[in-house]
C-alpha cells in the first residue's frame, strides 16, 4: 500500500500516522517528495481496505494498491501455470484450459421439452460440441415472462446426457435448487446477474462440481476475479470465467458489448481458464459466427454458443440462437483457424 | 408493439407474418411507408417479448416496444397517484411518499458492537433521523474482508431499537436468514448487487415487511422498476427505491456517479417512494452534504446517510461516513432547505 | 511518480532502472515489501508521462501518479482560494463564482430569427437572467440538421444585448470563426464535443473573452480539468467549467446523465467557477426544474437554462426548452432555496 | 417515424396532431391499440427531427425513429455491395475494403526524428505493412505533453514515403494545416477526439485525399455514422472507419475497450471499409498480438499496429508499440489465419 499525503500535511501528523501504522503492525518508509510525502507500508497488507487507511486521518490524499487483492485466481498463485478444469462426461473427460483444444459448450437457452432438448443435443453432439447448456431455471428481467421450466427440465437434461453422453451446463439461481441441479450438472453455471450474490458464491464453493462463472453486466475484471475468488476461498477450485458481455454507452445495434480483449488481460492475470459466449455478448444470431472466430484467434479456451431447433419459436433468447444447420456450418469455419492455431480437437464428433 | 420490416421486404412475407400474429390473437395494422412497411400489433402485446416477436421472421428489421413493461409499478398503475410505504416504529409510524415530510435513516455500515450501534442510534435520533441503519450481513467484494457480524449484530439492531425508538433498516443477503432478519427489521434492505437477484425478490415479495430495493450499479432505469415488479407482483406493495451510485466511467475521485436525475424520472414513471443514498452515491464523506442538499432540492422522499461514531476505525467504508457531530451539522443545514420546501418535519427530536 | 515492480524482479534490474531515473534527474527511493519493490520518484515529475515510465523495463508491473497533472487550474495553484470570472456586459459587470450570487444564463439553443431572440432576450431578462444564451453555429450529429444561421444571427445576439443590456454566450466551433464571435460574445462557449479540440483550445486561450467550457460527453474530470489548463496554459485564465450531462448505460428516459456530484468534487480540486446545464443535461424540460433546483442546493455558480418562445417550433432542440411563462415560474422556485442560501441575487430584474 | 400518444389522449388532440402533420407534407396513418393510439408517418421523413416531433403536443408520449439518420454511409445506398478505398502509393495501389486483402498500417505513434522514421518505414515495409503511420501533429491530454513536430515531421514522412514507397497516414487536427498534410498524406486521419468536429469533418469532406474516421470514445456506431455521412455529404467519398477502444466503466488494466463487435455491426449497416486499432484500442503492447488476430478472424478489412524502433524512448505512447522485431514475429502470426480465411496478401515484401 501507498499512502500519499495531502500538500502541505503538517509534519507531525505524517509522524503520528507513521506510528499509528507500527501499532497495526506494519512498516512505514516514508519517501520526501518536492510537494508531497508518501508512505509506503511494508508488511501483510494483502487483506487491508485502502478506504480503511485513508480514515486514518484526514491528511491522506489518496491510498494506492500496489497488490492485486486476488490471492488464490491469481496467476502467481500457480507460479504463472494455467490451471485446467478436468470435467468427467459420459463420453470421456473434457478438460478446459490453456493447454487443451478448445471445448464447445452448444444448447438452448431454456430447455422447452423433451423432444428439442434431445434434438438439438444430437445436433450439437454430431456437429462437435462436447457440452450442452440449457436453462431449467432461468432469470428473466420480468416477472411475466417465462421463467424456465425447473425441476423438471433437470430430467429433460439427464435424458439429454444419456442420449448423446454430452456433458450438462446449467444455471443455479437459488442455492435451495443447488442440490437437485448439482445431481444433474456436470458444470453447475453462476449468471452474469448473480456474480455478485456472495452467499450463492460461497454455496457453490462448498461443493465438487466445477462452476462457470459469468461475468456480471459492469463487472470490473477486478470484481469477477474477486467473485472467483470466493468459490476458490470455499474450497471448490474448479473455476471456468466466462464473458458474455459488457454494458456501455451504446446498445442500439447489439445486446451487450463482447469485451475480447478480457482474454489476453485474464491470461495475465489469473490461471482460470477462459470462456466466452457470443451468443448472449451480441444478442444477434447473424454476430455470433463473427466473434465466434475472434475469439479463438484472441485465445479462448472455450465457447458458449446458443443453438435452437427453431429459434423463432424459442422460449427464451430467440433471436441469439443459431439453427443447428448454421452451428453445423459454424463448427466448419471455426475448424478453419481453429487447425493451424493448434487448439482445435481434430474431426467432428459422430454419433 | 411496433413491427418494423426490412427495406424489400416482399409483400407475401408481410401477409405470412400478419397472419402468424392474426394466429397469436392479435390485430396486425399495417403501414406502408416511402421505404418501410411498419406493422402495429393491437392487443394483449405486454407480456409479449421483443426478441420472440423478431424470430418471426428474418425480413424484421427490429421491434419497438410501445408499451411499458412494468405494470404494478407504473405510474398509471395508480391512476398517477403516489403510493406510500407507512412503516410501523416504535416512535410511531413512519411513512415514505411524496406528499410526506423526508424521513431521514442513518447509521454505521455495519453493526459492530453494542456500545457503537446504541450510541450511534441515539446520536442520529437526537439529530432528528426516524430509522437506524446498520449491516448485519455485508455484501463484501473480496471473500477475506469483514462479512458484517451475522445473526448476533441482530439482537444489537433490536436493542438499539428498543433503545431509541428508531424503526431498523438492514440487509438480506440469503434467503436463509429472511426470517430471522424479518423479526428485527421494520425495512428490509435488498443490496445493488442482489437487485437482479430474482429468487430472492420472491422471496421478499411473498412476505410483509417493506422492501428497500437498491438500485444495481447498472440497472437502467427500467431494470429497476422490472426488479420492483417481481415484488410487488408476489404479493408485497410496500417497495421504496434507493439510488445509490451507478458505474460510469469516471470513478477516480468518487467512488459511483450518484444520478440524482432518477428523481424527476422516476416520479414521472412510478408511484413507489424514491430513497437517495449520497454515501455511498459517492463514497467520500466529504461530497455527502451537497449531494444530501441536492436530493432534497430534487424532490427525494427520503435520504439515507452513513454516520459513524469513529469513522476511521470503521470495519467497512469508513471514508464515506460521516461523525455524530457531522451529521448533526447537515440535518440543520438540510432544514434550511427542507423547511422553505414543505418537506422537513420540523424540529429535531430529542431522546 | 510510484513506480511498482512486478513479484521476482531481479535486484539488478531494480538497479539498472534506478540508475536510468538518475540520469534523468530523478531521485530514486526504493521501499522493498514482502512480494514487491517500489520505487518513489521524487523530483520534477509533474510532466513525465506514466505510460513512458513504463517503458523502461519490462519489470515493471504499474506507475501510479501521485501529482494531479493539471497545475494552473488546480486549487492549490490559487493556495486553495476560488477564483472569479468576472464579465462586463452593458448592464454591469457580473462575476461568477463561489462567492457571487447565482448568475442565470437563459434562452434558446439556436438563434433563429431577430423577434425570437429579443423577445426571449427580453422575458429571461424580466425573469432575472443576466444572459442571453443562443447559438450562431451549432454542433449537430447530421449534416442534413439545421447548422444555425451563422454570421447572420451574431447580428441579432448584438441586437438583442443592446436591447436588454444582457451579456451574450454563444459558442465557437471553427477558429476561422473567432474574430466574428468575439466582437458580439462576452463569453465563448466551447462545445462537448469539441472539449479535446486542442487547436480550438490554444486559440481562445490566446484571446481575451472568458470561455465557458462544456464537458465532453465521457470527459473525466481530469480530461476536463486538462482541457481547461489548455486554454489557461495559452494566457486566458478566464474560464467557466459547464457540466452538460454524460454519456452513461441508460438513456431511454433522459437524453443524458446530468452529473451533480461534479459540483462538489469540482470544489475541491480547482479554483474555476462551475455552471450546470440541466436542460442539455436532462434533454427534457419536465426535468430541468428539479436539476435546477439541485444543481443550487449542491452549490453550483451558474445555470444555463434553454428558453424558447414557442419550444415546438424549435430548430433545434425543443423538447428540453422551457417556455418562458415556465421559466419565470422556475426563477421564483429557485428563489426559495436560492434566498436561504445566500446565493440569490434579490428581486428580479425590470427591465 | 412513429408516434407513441400517452395513455388517455383526447381524441381531439391526436386529429389537431394528424392534421398538423398533414401539413408537413406527411401522411398520418392511425393505429388504435388497446391502451394507446400510434400514429405512423408516412413520406419524406428522414430530415426529420424525432425531438421535434414529440413537441407538436404534450400528449406525445415518444417518437420511434423507423428510417436509419445515415443514407450516404448506409450498404442500401450502394445495394448492399461494399464499397472499397483505393490509395495510390509509390508501390502501386492499394484498396481497402471486403473484396482485397487485409492492408496493414503501422508505424510510431509520432514522428521523432528522419533517422527513426526511414528505419521504423523499412522494417514494417520489409514485414509487409503498406502503409506508415506516424504523427507530426499530436492531440495530448495536457498541454504541457509533447505536442508533435508539425510541418518539419511532415517532411521526414515524405522523405519515409520516398525511401520505401508506403502510403503515409497521419493526422490532421486543425483546418489551417490541411493543405500541408493533405501534400504528404495518401489518407488523412481523423482523431477519435475530432470526431464530431463538424467544422473540421465538412473541410476533410470537400478536399480530395481518403480520410480515415477513428471512432470517438463514446460515441455510438450511429454518432460514427453520422460523422462519415459528414465527409460523404461533403463529396468525399473515400472513409474508411477506424476503431481504435470505446471507454467503458473498467480502465484498469486495459486502457480502452477494444470494440471488435463493430466488425459484423458495420458490414451489416455500412458498405465502408473498416480497420481495427488494436495498439490505442488496449493500450499495452502486450495485448495487441491477440486482438490483431481477433480483429482478422472477425473480419476486419485493415489493421493499424503501433511500431517504434525504441518504444522504451518514444516521445509518446511507447507502451502500446511495439518493436519491429516483435511486429515481424506478428505479422508472420497473423499470416497464419489470415492465409485460410484467404485475406492474406501472402509474401511479405522485400524492399
Amino acid at each position: 500500500m501507498i499512502v500519499v499525503m495531502k500538500v502541505g500535511s503538517p509534519e507531525a501528523e505524517v509522524s503520528r500516522i507513521a506510528e499509528e501504522f507500527v501499532s497495526w503492525g506494519l512498516t512505514p518508509e516514508k519517501i520526501v517528495g518536492q510537494h508531497k510525502v508518501v508512505i509506503g507500508l511494508v508488511g501483510e497488507t494483502v487483506s487491508l481496505d485502502p478506504l480503511q487507511i485513508q480514515e486514518v486521518s484526514p491528511w491522506i490524499e489518496q491510498v494506492l494498491r500496489v497488490e492485486q487483492p486476488f490471492k488464490r485466481a491469481s496467476r502467481a498463485y500457480r507460479q504463472g501455470e494455467a490451471s485446467e478444469v478436468a470435467v468427467p462426461t459420459p463420453n470421456g473427460t473434457v478438460s478446459f484450459g490453456e493447454h487443451h483444444p478448445i471445448v464447445v459448450v452448444a444448447g438452448p437457452c431454456s430447455v422447452e421439452n423433451e423432444a428439442m432438448i434431445i434434438e438439438t443435443a444430437q445436433r450439437v453432439r454430431a456437429a462437435g460440441a462436447q457440452f450442452l447448456r440449457g436453462g431449467a431455471f432461468k432469470p428473466r428481467t420480468s416477472p411475466y415472462a417465462f421463467q424456465g421450466h425447473g425441476e423438471s427440465a433437470l430430467g429433460l437434461l439427464a435424458a439429454a446426457r444419456d442420449a448423446t453422453g454430452l456433458g450438462i451446463i446449467t444455471e443455479v439461481m437459488d442455492a435451495a435448487d443447488l442440490d437437485a441441479i448439482a445431481e444433474v450438472a456436470d458444470v453447475i453455471q453462476i449468471g452474469a446477474r448473480n456474480m455478485q450474490n456472495f452467499s450463492l458464491l460461497k454455496k457453490v464453493g462448498a461443493q465438487d462440481k466445477p462452476i462457470l462463472l459469468k461475468r456480471g453486466m459492469a463487472a470490473t475484471i477486478e470484481d469477477w476475479l474477486m467473485a472467483a475468488e470466493y468459490i476458490l476461498a470455499a474450497g471448490n477450485s474448479n473455476v471456468i470465467l466466462c464473458e458474455r458481455g459488457i454494458r456501455t454507452f451504446d446498445r442500439q445495434y447489439a445486446r451487450n458489448t463482447l469485451d475480447l480483449s478480457v482474454i489476453p488481460v485474464l491470461r495475465s492475470l489469473t490461471h482460470l481458464p477462459i470462456m466466452i459466449d457470443p451468443s448472449h455478448g451480441t444478442g444477434r444470431a447473424e454476430y455470433v459466427p463473427s466473434m465466434a472466430m475472434a475469439a479463438i484467434a484472441a485465445g479462448t479456451d472455450s465457447l458458449m454458443i446458443e443453438v435452437h431447433p427453431d429459434p423463432k419459436k424459442a422460449l427464451s433468447d430467440g433471436p441469439q440462437s443459431l439453427t443447428p444447420d448454421r452451428f453445423d456450418g459454424l463448427m466448419r469455419e471455426l475448424a478453419v483457424i481453429g487447425n493451424p492455431l493448434g487448439r482445435w480437437a481434430g474431426q467432428p464428433a459422430v454419433v
